[in-house]
């Protein structure tokens, strides 16, 4: 049986879910025999906390994305969970779809992690980056607030409150020792000076919102504040909104993930994860018997597309350049960039594409390397500037 | 019972097992019903694909490092795993101890990955890396030789076949359809051209062996070959014999999973965690019960270490930097770097100190902040510069 608890049954929405599915009766869940699995996507202490407890004493698996809940409450819940025999699930609770609960818990289990260094706010991080571009802290929240990366009041963010709560979770499961939400000293940035912000740069140095978590001497020390990080560091290169957390262990010297730390659908992906390792961890294992359950063809090799660069050793005479863009436009393929050197008695002109299809160039260059006037040209090379995240702006 | 098949029983060890853990006849662990889980780590096609396939064809779980086996014979492979219903894991078969084997199948099953970018050869990114520091290809590879990133003979490295191998195992899981090694298109390093590199760096652009799996309209494409990254792509700066991998999908837009990509220990951390995982899902769920499983201290807030930054507005009058430095060299805390500014009718001195206990710090800096030549100090911000590696020369 599925079904999902909601405020009101009667709402309009979208795609609206089959009949019987919606109830306002939290009985119906917790008593169905027929239901092994509950996404707590609720949010809040309360009735969240209280639902989740029962859920786990009446021997159901809940996968939670309560961040709150879990700092605050994780000890008794896991109690719950354990005497129940069934398993509760987090990773959605902290930085959306990046699987740093599940990579902490299930790979890095004999690494020793000693160290956990955070951006895990992203509309601080935001503010940052955007401080560095010489807005105030003022001008940067307001652009947060616009972009939609900051709540219209922000105080959890800014004040540092949302990252000491992921702080918190990311250290007890790291270190496997009870990190509760009160332990972790933070500090946010609404008192960052400009003059700061200048002096970091001077030091090549960002200022971000980090959160530290490391074992020192048998001591758990979590923190989270202001820190200056230097511009070659791998967490002063997180972009905008993104969120990333450095893992330090004796075994991995240290592993990185990045990617986006909120958003609805990149939190649900983290649920049905969650949920999936669930069911696939329930004596199954279908997970991990065949790596394929598919076939699909592979793509025709010129038929790949992607803006291309390569290089021509030409004559250095009057209209070469023309003949070589005349000779590669007769294919579609249009210029993106072009440098043209002198190189010896010729010249070599190094030209980069838009989008174009593999094969297609192939067969220009094989035309243009015919000619007399051009004596070189090299393999092209694909150019890799786009990301899967146009709308943060990245080129 | 727990077995180790090896080639001489009788060769001098560190750390020697206990009587009767070894043992040269694959046999007495095939027919042995006790051993329920198998590493292989023997590397090679054969005998090790003879020996994983009559185990999973007898009920063990295997966990395998071998790139080269799951990249060739993984079809046949799974096909006995599911037969016998058991599971074949392969984490430490692509770039070691970075989980994204884990990542693909347990964490990203519902945000339809369409697109696998990828620096999973620590020994050409390496070579590279050099080579746009000013040394010719001949150079670079001798200093990866000397540093142990690349073997003696580096064929399979600078070739492309290695990444080639590991892009058919990340395409296979990525998008669920097998993708033999035969199917990957692949052109390695050797033929880099320093004027390519020259361009590469007026375009504000790196040369960097890119393995890139792509679905297009159901199609897969899967390719490595010498790329143009774009200087502020993440996968530019990934440093020196590194591995990082790009994961782009629909519901995480991307998630870049970014460390070491080799080593033994790396390798073998990843071959535990298999093995735990494999434990984890027999039934026990062990791994979900319970975050912690420990009860550690806090540190005492004010024992808490690093490199510090924090800001001093002070009168402009002789002898006033003189008093600041003697004033924090009382308590022990040393100057690393220090910038003095003029600011209206006073200076502002920036100080960043070598690690420090921020108790003392906070101490020194009441004490300087009582002092009527200085008129306002900053709280001081942790400076992040360090990284767990630094056998790999970084700052």
């Amino acid at each position: 049986m599925v079904k999902a608890l909601v405020r009101d049954a009667g709402k309009e929405r979208d795609g609206p879910p089959a009949g019987g599915v919606l109830t306002t009766d939290f009985s119906e869940i917790a008593d169905d025999p027929s239901i092994a699995v509950v996404a707590e996507v609720m949010g809040g202490l309360e009735p969240a906390g209280e639902y989740v407890l029962e859920l786990l004493r009446r021997g159901k698996h809940v996968v939670s994305a309560n961040k709150q809940l879990v700092a605050r409450h994780g000890a008794a819940l896991f109690t719950a969970a354990s005497s129940a025999g069934v398993q509760l699930r987090f990773e959605a609770s902290v930085c959306a779809a990046i699987p740093v609960i599940k990579v902490l818990r299930e790979s890095l289990v004999v690494t020793n992690v000693h160290r956990v260094l955070g951006i895990v706010n992203g509309t601080t991080n935001f503010v940052l980056t955007e401080m560095e571009n010489g807005k105030s802290y003022a001008e940067a929240l307001a652009e947060a607030q616009a972009r939609g990366y900051a709540e219209a009041d922000p105080t959890d963010d800014v004040s540092g409150a949302d990252a000491a709560a992921k702080m918190a979770i990311l250290a007890t499961v790291a270190f496997n020792s009870r990190v509760d939400i009160d332990d972790v000293d933070y500090t946010g940035i609404t008192t960052i000076d400009p003059l700061d912000v200048a002096a970091a740069r001077e030091l090549e140095m960002v200022i971000r919102l980090v959160g530290a978590a490391r074992l020192v001497d048998g001591h758990v020390d979590v923190r989270v504040e202001p820190a200056l990080v230097d511009k070659q560091h791998p967490l002063a290169k997180v972009d905008g909104a993104f969120n990333a957390v450095m893992l330090q262990g004796d075994a991995i010297r240290e592993i990185t993930l990045e990617g986006p730390g909120a958003g609805g659908i990149e939190t649900a992906s983290a649920v049905i994860a969650d949920i999936t390792s669930v069911i696939g961890t329930m004596g199954t294992g279908f997970l991990q018997n065949d790596a394929a359950w598919r076939s699909l063809p592979q793509l025709p090799s010129g038929d790949s597309r992607s803006p291309y660069y390569f290089r021509l050793s030409v004559e250095d005479r009057p209209g070469v350049l023309a003949r070589v863009a005349e000779g590669l436009a007769e294919r579609e393929i249009s210029i993106a960039r072009l440098l043209q050197h002198q190189n010896g008695s010729g010249a070599a002109i190094h030209v980069v594409t838009h989008e174009a299809r593999v094969g297609a160039l192939d067969d220009a260059l094989a035309e243009l390397g015919a000619r007399d006037e051009v004596h070189r040209r090299s393999r092209p090379l694909p150019v890799i500037s786009d990301r899967g995240v146009v709308e943060l702006g990245w080129a």
